[in-house]
């Protein structure tokens, strides 16, 4: 099965979030692989795997990491593909340092930056779809059904004073 | 011409800011139209005109705006095409509320969000490529000139005290 | 039983703060009703509440949302009634990002917002019986009788260190 | 003529931005009237004022000040009539200050709070009105013209480049 | 026994806090009496009350409060006598907005501000000291001690790794 | 003639703000000196200045500082003298970095601190007179006839319209 | 054996989080000692403190503190060796406060600062070692040794997912 | 001339700021190198300049950078020499975001990081001479005669008022 998305992470302790990605991309039954590679401790790695997942196929990235976050900038230094950022719920800040260190990325090397923590993380996996939706027709299709179901799953609520009882 | 990208600003005052998209998407030489709709004083204009550009042929939603900055989520709400927020540098909070009102969407509805002000309508734009890169061979064709294009110019100038005299 | 004041939230899980306001509608005797509907995952079934709510003879509406909290603002588009706002204590950000979203709405389309969570909830509904007690008499009353006993509450304490010991 | 809202600031240098209210309200005809007049520096004469201004038949309040902003919750301690708080651009921190000080007020005595500066300043007149709207039609009517007319100003510019050129 | 300090505080549950200003008044043997009083629920109440304190010989006024934070604020418009603001930490937002709403009050009514919480509680009581010492020997004795005992608590610790064992 | 405040700051550049301190104390007719001493540039001097200063019978310190802004805290570490702390309004972050670093003191070290810039300025020196006052009779008649005077003022103004013209 | 770095911090409660730095050195083989030492409330002991592991040979001084955190920079203004800070998390703002009470230094005296809480206090140790190493050739090959261990360590990992099972 | 310290910029717009890094280098008789390179748009020619000026015998580096400052953190991946960070002042959000992106590094990477602007510029010069002092005597030198002339300058004033007259 060809390869579509690559998630990279910085550390296994963003996996915790991240799966809600790659939860969601299966769920779209959009092909994808997740890493755990650091701007810092493994740059090198990094590189070379930007490459090759290039090579492999992967048409978008989603980069993921915390603090001062740089590995959806570093990872959007050296492709041109689309790179989308998830900020992690930093420990002392609250994710505010991780969503400011990718979203304020210089002019010439942008990062689709999405909301701190798992909220972000399913919504770079929905936008990872909405732009391969563009190219591969199953995947608007995938797309519409979810966001019909997410549309009835709001809509079965009603009165939240009764939904509370249930 | 076919039309691609749809660059919807909250108010003729995002202009001075929202040119910087429109240039680079023409130097790009992506086909793009751009309009000034408010999500809060004309939100059924701006239902109608969704609807009309998608049918149109647009692939990629820009949505622009200040403060409260709903009209990417809004746009988003209502198609599934890839839609990408620059938050305007608001007059008071410079733009931090721009960016929280459009990074922070709640999982299910994405917004790609970039940095505050002319840094985020310059990569908007160059984001907006990447993703018609996928589809149209030749946006990547000038993706990668434009990249070349800016490499070099930062190799250029080397020394910053000499550049600093001329 | 007449309706009066509508009570909108993004999601079910804001009810936990929202069951104040209306546990203090309803101690002040105003007729009000409970909705979970959101901007985002249901535009259209929104547009058409709030106009069936108003055709119904809802006099205030307050919206309740997190994060990139569109709701009330959303509303406030779609109606000239009074729209009140709750910005959601969120994860991440605590709420300075719901907040935000909706103080900061544009010149145009106001949401008269309260403070973040259980605090606002409350004053949220406090607020919507000093607007129709300037029409109802009888709300007025109701008002009057609910602060001469908030405010006997604190008299009684007195000394914190003997409140303490009881 | 009847005196329907009451504009109080803490300063002077609060009327420039504070004269958008009551041009405001001079626009949609309702009666209204302004005073400097600080929960700080006059304590006694704010109290006099108002219990004056309750008497002369005002039905809204709109408090403004910047800084530690106590002005408009001071107002909503002595009143039960709905209290709406400007928070004014300061100097050192652009009225984060002031916003905090309004917005997060305590459960039982609310303040409905709006945007920083002059968006917040015409939207407290906005909101007045459509307060008003509801005890008095003609309001109603004022306000429903005012929207169509801010409606078709944004629909009249269109495309943003060529009103630039304008 | 003659009453020096007046400590006050918006909420009973303020009083965990506000327990350590009034722990280190005793233990400094400055006469002080604690009292729950609310400047907007409680306006009139508080009045009377500083105006009888201060009969009653109080010389410094604490005040302690959370969110928009206007207690010590109020009172200092009151009295001329010292007034100490300390800033409870706020559900939502840790405090930030409580320490905002008093230490930024305009030029012309001061509050004396310390820290966020209990530190700034225990603070508030050794800052009155220091005022207090200036007229009353016995107090800058009581002062002198306490920073000695202060000063060898610290240095007995030595080595933080023994210390940990310990 | 006695000597009873010391204005200490850490850089000529906060003369501009710390005049307002010196100004209001000279009118107050309280004696009064300025220096300039850094805590980091000149911390020998500075210790020998407060060892003095105390000797030369100084009964309070106002100490002002930006960024970084440890003087006043250094002062309090060496004296037991109250002493009142003026953020100074910084270049980047505007003083926000200047208030934390002063109104954050740990329990055991109090730091009475005003708002950033001006208005905090104008306060140290309204507030250091309230100390003064418990002991001097001649300071709370200047203190009283201060306030009262900027009643009047506050009084004089009436309505903003009005006073806009003059 | 000779001493090479000291790490002082405001207080045991700091050891925690500090002992991350202790534990990295002596993994690096770099000789350190612990001390806890007030700026504040023991500002003498501090001074004789510094003057005297100058002299017993410390090249390198760590200092760590929370709230408004000057340790660092009284101690940088005390020597003109490298002083490196490490600000705590504190309990309100999450070590915002301390950060900015370390970071912010004026010119002329720098304080090298590391991030909030522990990563902080890993780094700051890491730092020291490579200072250290460009004098003392074998913490050039611990430092080496570590690096490489850290790569490998990230690189063990490869997919999140399996790692997660483990 | 042996080389000691490369001070890297991200773009030609950071030398208004960072001339001052030069300049103190300069003035301290330090060898130094000043280079734009982008870790964003030029990542490759950045990993190669590292390389190279690692082989050329730089013992220090200083990266600076604005917005999400990536650069440092970029070098330090890449080399175990010590690396200062100084975060530029940005456009909308004034050097914060430039600061968490730098001083937020994950544990395992190190950056010195330093005040934001022209502050940070000048310490991280004095800094990278307090490390060079620590291994040639001469640095230790000019590094002890350029602070007696600091204090000198602050000694100088006296009283602010007398010094503002000239």
């Amino acid at each position: 099965m060809e390869l579509l998305v690559s998630v990279v992470m910085g550390s296994q302790s963003d996996w915790d979030t991240m799966q809600e990605t790659v939860w969601m991309l299966e769920k779209l039954e959009i092909p994808c692989e997740a890493r755990v590679l650091s701007a810092h401790r493994t740059p090198d790695a990094l590189d070379e795997y930007i490459r090759d997942a290039e090579q492999r196929g992967v048409e978008v990235f989603i980069g993921a990491a915390g603090g001062a976050a740089h590995l959806a900038g570093v990872i959007a230094a050296k492709t041109q593909l689309p790179v989308l950022g998830v900020p992690m719920e930093s420990k002392a800040l609250s994710g505010i340092d991780s969503l400011l260190s990718m979203v304020q990325m210089p002019g010439g090397i942008p990062v689709a930056t999405f909301a701190i923590g798992k909220a972000g993380a399913i919504n770079a996996a929905l936008f990872a779809a909405s732009v391969l939706a563009l190219k591969y027709e199953k995947y608007a299709d995938s797309l519409r059904g979810h966001r019909k179901q997410q549309t009835q799953k709001v809509l079965a609520i009603g009165d939240p004073r009764q939904a509370a009882k249930k």
